[in-house]
């Protein structure tokens, strides 16, 4: 496997270091080929690395960065005030090539307008993509937009489908991913007239175009691929999670109704805890930003150590399989085909 | 209670007359003031009520309709090429005053523009929604459009507030029930154009507007009435579905990895019982058709008899709290309010 730099937001995220430098810890330590840049304020994060009993490494390196992106800032205000933030200086390793992958739980826009603005787009691409992984009763599929394009083109949406296939393809090893186009209906009269303009970009692009699909083909795992604006994909996203949420909280209060009701719920325990283990969203974690000349993976803002690890790890798994430049290709494959 | 007639599409659904004849039974047997009229193929209705046990009596009369709507079939050919369709004699009845709500399970875009055509909309509504209830942590919350409108001005997001808090309000007895504007963020600059505008027009609007929510919310029970555009609200809607099906599966495989799992499965079987009654779908089942000069509510297709059950009941009750004058009164006074 080839040597891999990534560059940590160390700040970004509810929890900032506390939660970032252990799972850089457990991430090197888990993959000898891995090296990764601490960004951040030094002082944190060295206080973070004693704690973890361990100080600056050839393949620990801290990087002090001395502003820090706020959660709730405005993302052109982010881009323009804080040129020293630990998110920009983590970017800024990607574009100079000292590292290959920047990841951050930081702020989401924040975090889209400085990749697009330091690492552009790759040639072709209109406007980059958030794209995460969602478990199905079929396996895994690939969903994007998920918030940064609010309103899309069909063109846009055609270029989502090109990014997911690439994803799809390259990381769960598929020839001709199946995309799925999210609307109300499966007719192809269905649907506002971006979706049904985006449906016959789609059929006559060369992808293998399943058609359209509807919110609960999502988790069936219809298609390897679902592309939607960024404002569906976003809804569609919280929507299921708050529902995974409530069903938690309404499970757990059966079980603590009364004592005979404890007791059956300790007799389940064994399911209940293997059920946890495959549906736990932390596996999930890690949003790839798609269609910019670089890798840059955004993790839950409320990740804990154990979910960034994974946000750190589906970077390393994009860099490995070269994906930014599988994206380019298919790009300009797909426009010499439409040219 | 007041006496209510309220006319069933018998025809429509996956199941027909085999699902809608037994929950009438069951209805009117249930509310003494309560009649049915059976709309539909009188030959399969008589069977139905027969299986029953049961004949053609004062509060289940049977009207026979010679054509069906199928549920594939393109609503504006319904509404040309159907008018003795069991969904548009039904919708007739209430607009003679025969009956006073209707319900169905067929096609939810014919009902709706066949709705639309016979009932019209209320003074000052410019698009009829569909709404529908949805179990939370806190309770329930009303939820519109869920897939009647694809594009939505910020004038209709309005009146989608006014109507689902006329809603809300009259089945839960909530003085001002607080609404929620669905987006991707809670900051007032978040989201599209339309979603920013019917903000503004939300807190002019003397409502009780909460301010934006995000896809999460609905299911914590952040506020009692989410509005969105249909074509968000359907996708966060199935959505939902798509992904408590797939948990309900996964959980069942994990009750069936070995006989350890299904004893234990056993135990538990007192907790998963009264956990699926809580989240029992068919209790919510019955969308309500705002915004028309009459009670109109759509089942879902593959409703059994017990969820038919829910839909007929919701009928009942939008009529006698006067949903639709209500909403028409409401709307008046914000018209006035605003004027």
């Amino acid at each position: 496997m080839a040597n891999v730099v990534v560059a940590t937001d160390c700040m970004g995220g509810d929890h900032g270091p506390e939660v970032t430098v252990p799972a850089a810890v457990a991430a090197v330590d888990a993959d000898p080929q891995l090296s990764i840049v601490l960004v951040g304020l030094s002082d944190a994060i060295g206080a973070a690395l004693a704690r973890a009993g361990r100080a600056e490494s050839d393949r620990l390196r801290v990087l002090h960065a001395p502003e820090v992106v706020a959660m709730d800032e405005p993302p052109a205000g982010a881009l323009r005030n804080k040129k020293k933030s630990s998110m920009r200086l983590a970017i800024n390793l990607v574009k100079s090539g000292e590292a290959q992958a920047c990841v951050s739980a930081g702020n989401t826009g924040a975090l889209m307008a400085t990749s697009r603005f330091v690492l552009k787009t790759l040639h072709g691409i209109e406007r980059p993509a958030i794209a995460a992984v969602m478990p199905t009763l079929a396996g895994r599929t690939y969903m994007l937009d998920l918030g940064a394009n609010v309103d899309c083109t069909p063109v846009e949406l055609l270029q989502f489908g090109i990014m997911g296939a690439s994803l799809a393809g390259a990381v769960e090893h598929i020839e001709a991913p199946k995309v799925g186009l999210l609307n109300i209906g499966v007719e192809d009269i269905k649907g506002n007239d971006t979706v049904k303009q985006a449906g016959e970009l789609l059929r006559a692009s060369g992808l293998n175009f399943y058609g359209n699909v509807e919110g609960d083909d999502i988790f069936k795992g219809t298609v390897d691929v679902v592309i939607c604006d960024g404002f569906v994909g976003n809804v569609a996203l919280k929507s299921s999670e708050g529902l995974a949420q409530m069903l938690s909280v309404l499970l757990r209060r059966e079980v603590e109704r009364n004592w005979l009701t404890r007791v059956a719920g300790l007799c389940a325990l064994p399911i209940f805890r293997s059920f946890k283990r495959t549906v736990d969203h932390r596996r999930y974690n890690g949003a790839s930003l798609l269609g910019l000349q670089g890798v840059v993976v955004k993790s839950h803002g409320s990740a804990d150590s154990f979910a960034f690890g994974f946000a750190i790890g589906r970077a390393v798994e994009e860099v490995r399989l070269g994906l930014a430049e599988r994206i380019g290709a298919r790009v300009n494959l797909l426009q010499q085909g439409a040219a």
